[in-house]
């Protein structure tokens, strides 16, 4: 058996070992059983305590208030784009969108289709370097909600602070920042997280909601598509992602055995002050983001001479840290430093950051 | 390690033993690649193999077209409830749907939302024991498509016949019926089906589309609900559920291993056909459904007195022969017999159950 990889990648992202080796070892035969986790029905005791405890473990890891549903739905975030305005905004509502990026504008363009978006502030004029502070906001008087987005995926751009939207509900696409570190979940209204970076695996996406946004899903919304519904059958209202649902309950489970978030914060709050550490202090790697509004999790950087990139991921793979390679979208590097992916990791990168400009800077 | 039991639950169910293994032996390390199926993006040279060699092993064993897209999207068959008419219906339009069982009505009753609903045939004057033969069907002119359950998984009804509709698509809820046997996907216009049963893991639902009917979604139609969007993108339009995707394709492999659908075929006519020789054969066992039209994969029965039902049920459990409690609505048993639910299953099945009715009969 060859060795484990580090895996920077963005999502699908790296699980922890120890989680992949429970899974494996009762894949077949769980807890004396004699079957799978993936063979139950999802009505059955042995599926129904996985299920709850699962819930239970994220409720205590955030702390999340008693009047608020957590539901265990598909579709990831892209499907919540849609969601959220078809449960939230009424026919013909108006709701509050900041742009910070890809994945903002992203959920703007679909929220558009469902109602009137004001998008109340944006970080274009920072060319999405930095976050429009709250004195730039143009919020509306009559939005149904504001939409942000924590953590910008693609960009590597995070917001260090909630954002205080009065009595609206708050609504946060936190799928790259969720489990990071402690949260306060009474700000939200709405808190949505695709699970395959910070959860678990792909297929999976986590709604958190106060209750009292349940219940006023547009007449057209398709029912599997109604967080009332979802709400009122425990998330089985017809057979959910098993698996995932299990597998993200074992990392919970894993998460409450490293000392739970605040552990976690502490965790990577070294990873991140290393990675971009070693990012400042070289004449190579460049991160273009207000220092302030840097995201822990994707870490962006580029190499002063684009014809060097070819090299350094060959270098990389050849020590196994993989899937260094920026989004498509924006080139160079980016390095995804999840709760899965560990301190040694963000080690060897650096390690192999420094080799590699002492040969090429 | 305890013995893998009999399943025979009616879904999530059984998988394979031999793919479980595989799944099992490469779950942290796939191939050599250090690390799982489920850290690899989607978009990774490896993943796209994998998903497109599922694909085509999908393709080859129910020799798909070259017109029909094949896709692998999330929510479920009641997600396609909506879906469907979402994309087939256009403004105000018009279907016609078949009746005959739960899962049938409940297909009508979302579809009901989103326009007219011509119920051109009902297995309701039969108690849902028979399928309404095509001569009574009443299809209507101006429907967009005719939607049919050819496999009802709670009721036990199946059609061995394909209904002659016209130059209308034929819209079928494959879910519980799928792979089960070989089909002429040319009669089809729409093809969907949950995974859980003959497929994969839960989290997955395969539709298989013609061409022509792509391109037609309502204005208001979630992005990720458009089949045009997801065919467009290869599935990948958002990041796709990627361990039910690989552990489905495994199972097309064995499947391709067994000796393809010709052989599923011979398998599954010969569980069927001891299992229901066993229950007309008894005076302790019954099955209502009318003999042309009983399933091969779900096989409810009653027994004679219903205080057995509890003194059945346990001893199958000791015996290992588990999941074998009807569906709540019925009550009764409801054998699940799969492609996955081997031959040696049914043996044990109906060996127990000619030895309970020696001891209670």
């Amino acid at each position: 058996m060859s060795k484990r990889v580090f895996n920077f990648c963005a999502g699908p992202a790296a699980l922890p070992e120890a989680v992949l080796q429970t899974a494996q070892a009762e894949l077949l035969d769980w807890q004396g059983k004699g079957l799978s986790v993936m063979e139950m029905s999802h009505r059955s005791d042995e599926f129904v305590g996985i299920a709850e405890r699962a819930e239970q473990d994220l409720r205590d890891l955030l702390a999340v208030p008693s009047d608020y549903k957590v539901l265990f739905l598909q579709g990831g975030a892209s499907q919540q784009f849609a969601q959220i305005p078809l449960n939230l905004l009424g026919e013909g509502g108006s709701a509050d969108y900041i742009d910070t990026g890809i994945w903002s504008r992203k959920a703007i363009e679909e929220a558009s289709r469902y109602g009137h978006v004001n998008v109340a502030a944006s970080a274009k004029g920072y060319d999405y370097f930095a976050i429009p502070g709250q004195n730039e906001w143009q919020l509306s008087a009559d939005a149904a909600y504001v939409h942000y987005t924590p953590n910008e995926t693609i960009g590597g751009l995070e917001f260090n602070w909630i954002p205080d939207v009065g009595d609206k509900p708050l609504v946060a696409d936190m799928s790259s920042t969720i489990l990071s570190r402690p949260l306060d979940v009474s700000r939200f209204g709405l808190i949505y997280a695709g699970a395959q970076k910070n959860i678990g695996p792909s297929g999976l996406v986590v709604v958190i909601i106060r209750e009292d946004l349940l219940g006023k899903a547009h007449s057209r919304c398709p029912t599997m598509l109604d967080y009332s519904v979802a709400a009122a059958n425990g998330s089985m209202y017809n057979t959910p992602p098993t698996f995932a649902w299990y597998l993200s309950g074992l990392i919970f489970q894993w998460l409450r055995e490293q000392g739970g978030l605040e552990a976690m914060q502490r965790i990577n709050d070294a990873k991140q002050r290393k990675l971009y550490a070693a990012i400042d202090a070289s004449e190579l790697y460049t991160n273009p983001i207000n220092v302030a509004d840097r995201s822990w999790m994707n870490v962006p950087f580029r190499l002063a001479d684009d014809r060097l990139d070819k090299p350094f991921l060959a270098g990389a793979e050849e020590r196994g840290l993989l899937n260094l390679k920026g989004h498509r979208s924006v080139g160079g590097m980016r390095a995804s430093i999840y709760n899965a992916v560990p301190e040694a990791a963000v080690d060897a990168l650096v390690a192999y950051m420094a080799e590699f400009e002492k040969q090429h800077g």
